[in-house]
C-alpha cells in the first residue's frame, strides 16, 4: 500500500494454518504494551483465557487496563516492582522478577490459556535476571494452541529468531520527550 | 534503558500538562491497530466516552475487538467498504469512506468523547479520497478534551506534524509472509 495507488489485486494468499504464534513487540516507540492489550481483546471476544504477567509494573500501580481487562475475565497478574529506580532493594526487586516469570512459565506450561502476554519480560532478560534460553525454550516447548506475546525494548536475538511476527515500533517523537506529563487515560 | 545496566536514575520529569494529545500508529508492522485498542481500554478505564470509526473494515467483518468493545460500552462503527480489491464500485467504496470521514469528523468537533480512533484512516488519505487538509484542520481545531488517535501505513507528513506522540511500527517479520493465515482471536 506504499504511494497513491489503490490497490485493486490482493496480496498473496497465506495457506499454512499453525495451531499458535509467538509475537514479539519492541523497540523504544509507544504502543508495545497496548497493542497486545489490543490483541487480549481479541482473543477474550473468542472465549479463549487470556493472561497476562506484567515484569515491571507493581500492584502498587493502578492502572486502568488492569481494571478493564479483568472486568472481561483477563486474568492479570502485575508481579513486577516497579521501575527498578525506584527500588531501595535491588535484589528483592531482583527476586520479585524471577517469580514472576516462574508464575509465566507454569502459565504457558499448563496449556489452559489460549493467549500468555509477557509484558515488559524483556528488561529482566536484558539484566540477566531471568536466562534469555530458559524463557525461549518454554515458549518453543509450548503446548501448541498456546498464542504468546512478549513485549518490551532490546528484545533478545534468540526470541526474535524465534518469534513468528516481530514489530519494533520506533518512536519518531513522544510527547513525553516534549516535555508532556502522562495522561490518565491515554498513558496509564 | 540501552545495553545491560539497570537503570537506578529516573529520567528526567515530565511537568507540562496538556488536556489532550494526538497520536499517530504508523508503518508496516503489525500492532498499529491493536494499540489504539489498547489505549481505548484505558480510556473506558477512566470512565471516559470513546469511539472508534474504521475507515476500511466493513460492517459485513464480524471482528472480535467489536464485540467485546461494545460490551465495554466503545461506540464502535465501522463505516469502511472492505478491502478496496474486493470492490466491485470504486466510486461507491471511495463515497463510503467520505461518509465514515464525515461521522468521524462530527465525532471529534462533538467534544463529547474523550478518545476518538480513526482506524486505517490514512489509507483514504493516501488514496485522495479524503483531503488530508481537512482532516488535519479537524484534529488541530478540536474541542481540548478530545484525544485523537490516528492508525495505517504512510501517515501524511502533515498527520505526523500535528501529532504528539508517533509510533512507526517497522515489521521486523511477520508470520503471514511467511505463508502463515490469520487466527481468529489473534489477527481478527
Amino acid at each position: 500500500m506504499k504511494g497513491d495507488e489503490v490497490p485493486v489485486t490482493a496480496p498473496p494468499r497465506a495457506t499454512r494454518k499453525v495451531p499458535s504464534v509467538v509475537i514479539v513487540n519492541t523497540g523504544d516507540g509507544k504502543g508495545k504494551s497496548t497493542a497486545a492489550f489490543g490483541t487480549a481483546l481479541r482473543a477474550v471476544a473468542r472465549g479463549w483465557k487470556v493472561c497476562v504477567v506484567q515484569f515491571i509494573k507493581s500492584d502498587r500501580w493502578k492502572v486502568g487496563e488492569r481494571d478493564v481487562a479483568t472486568r472481561l475475565g483477563i486474568e492479570w497478574w502485575t508481579v513486577g516492582d516497579g521501575f527498578t529506580w525506584d527500588s531501595d532493594n535491588m535484589e528483592r526487586t531482583e527476586a520479585i522478577a524471577r517469580e514472576a516469570w516462574r508464575v509465566a512459565k507454569d502459565k504457558i506450561a499448563s496449556g489452559d490459556y489460549g493467549l500468555v502476554v509477557l509484558d515488559e519480560v524483556t528488561y529482566p532478560m536484558t539484566w540477566g535476571w531471568i536466562p534469555v534460553d530458559q524463557v525461549v525454550e518454554a515458549i518453543r516447548l509450548r503446548p501448541p494452541t498456546v498464542n504468546v506475546i512478549a513485549t518490551g525494548r532490546d528484545a533478545p536475538p534468540e526470541l526474535v529468531e524465534l518469534a513468528d511476527t516481530v514489530s519494533e515500533v520506533r518512536s519518531v517523537k513522544h510527547a513525553f520527550d516534549n516535555g508532556v506529563r502522562a495522561i490518565r487515560g491515554i498513558d496509564f
